[in-house]
């Protein structure tokens, strides 16, 4: 794949899903352009789900969000068809998994609203132009993520806990991821927390609840950034009659680029 | 002393000290003005020390240096004079103080070249208004300052350790005080370490090198910056022939607003 090739744009990756071509993961695809989690809920939910993403928005950072009915993300990928953009998709009836499809029009119905929430490929993206160690990426897995004691803000039925991401650095690369993350508010921004995994009620750093162990090397501190996974596990506990998530690491690809949610 | 009363820009302070109405420390002066460490080298030595501080930013960041003889800070406090501007004056032969004067009109000499230094004040501002604790302002003492085995980049004769000041700060809060000093390049910047006062060669944080032991609560995490006695410790141990600074405490105030020095 090379910077000029046919998955090198937003567009290119989406209408490759489209066509059938891409069924696949997203990381590192279209280099420089913002990768999305996609929600799908009827509007029953989805109100309520809006309001737990406004009242959380370090793990639920709303980079879009459709009107009901509407397949087209007009804010941030024009022309695009959520129904088939994706490389796959997750529906879920009741909190349990029915089918995994690579397109949903047959599911589509006129009260459907989609939300895309900011994806952590994009500060890691700056963390490694800046030349920070990013160690699931060096290792090839996923990143480690842990349920914490930190609630959320409740809505509707929609509560859980604040799910976060780790990554080791060394405590002057932490201090510079921090400032580099912090840039991108709608993707995650700053860490919620460093150094002492126990002050959030994470007990085994070798155990996530979710993605790979990753090994923290001496003189490493432990950076815990707000995960995108919270609101899914938040969506999924309230066990709603439907929702269509993405496949894990098969994101939605926009045409917005990663540099355009850089605050400063 | 209120904002409208006489000591409250940088004008009215330095007109002050220059009448002989002002030879107390200037914390809490001026508020809102950037105040600065001074140092006045003979020309000879100018040039390493400019160096020095070109090579060592973090500790050694410059707001403004004067041409050989100059006696106003042309670039910060227009209308100026550095000979009687600030509460008091050390002046060091060979690396020992001879004389502690309230001015120095009569030390001066026409290749005495001036550097006014960023003073972590300007910081400590933006911290407490953005409701961080600042833990020796609490306690009403001196900053802990510590030697590091951090070394300096050496510039001809002036050469030694990084030194750090630290202030205790819970781990979320160390986050947003990266943030939030990270905007302040020109007054020392973001922190240079956290949590692992070890791993800079720093053994007991209730032993500063200089300054003032603070209390490290449950939960707290050490924060270093990189503190404006680094050049004068550099400065002194090359014992020049003659150099005159600031009395610890007293700073040269600028008519810069410390807001104008934060780069987003």
């Amino acid at each position: 794949m090379t910077e000029s090739g046919p998955l090198s744009t937003g567009e290119s990756v989406r209408h490759a899903c489209r066509n059938g071509e891409w069924n696949q993961q997203t990381s590192g695809l279209a280099p420089g352009f913002a990768q999305a989690n996609l929600v799908i809920l009827p509007q029953e939910q989805a109100t309520d789900f809006l309001l737990f993403c406004q009242r959380n928005p370090k793990p639920c950072p709303l980079l879009d969000v459709t009107s009901p009915g509407q397949v087209e993300a007009a804010g941030t990928a024009p022309g695009s068809d959520l129904r088939t953009d994706l490389p796959g998709y997750r529906v879920w009836r009741h909190g349990e998994i029915v089918e995994e499809p690579e397109r949903i029009d047959h599911l589509w119905r006129d009260d459907l609203v989609s939300f895309l929430i900011g994806c952590s490929f994009t500060f890691e993206s700056a963390m490694l132009r800046a030349g920070l160690p990013v160690r699931h990426i060096e290792l090839g897995c996923n990143v480690p993520m842990f349920r914490t004691n930190v609630a959320c803000q409740p809505a509707g039925g929609f509560r859980g806990s604040l799910v976060v991401s780790m990554r080791p650095l060394a405590p002057q690369d932490a201090i510079r991821a921090v400032q580099i993350t912090g840039r991108y508010p709608a993707v995650h921004g700053a860490p919620i927390h460093l150094a002492d995994p126990a002050a959030i009620g994470i007990d085994d750093l070798a155990r996530p609840d979710y993605g790979d162990p990753v090994p923290i090397q001496a003189g490493e501190l432990p950076v815990f950034w707000a995960c995108g996974v919270t609101p899914q596990a938040a969506l999924l506990s309230s066990r709603p009659p439907l929702a269509i998530t993405h496949q894990p690491g098969g994101m939605f690809v926009t045409d917005r680029l990663d540099e355009s949610l850089a605050v400063a």
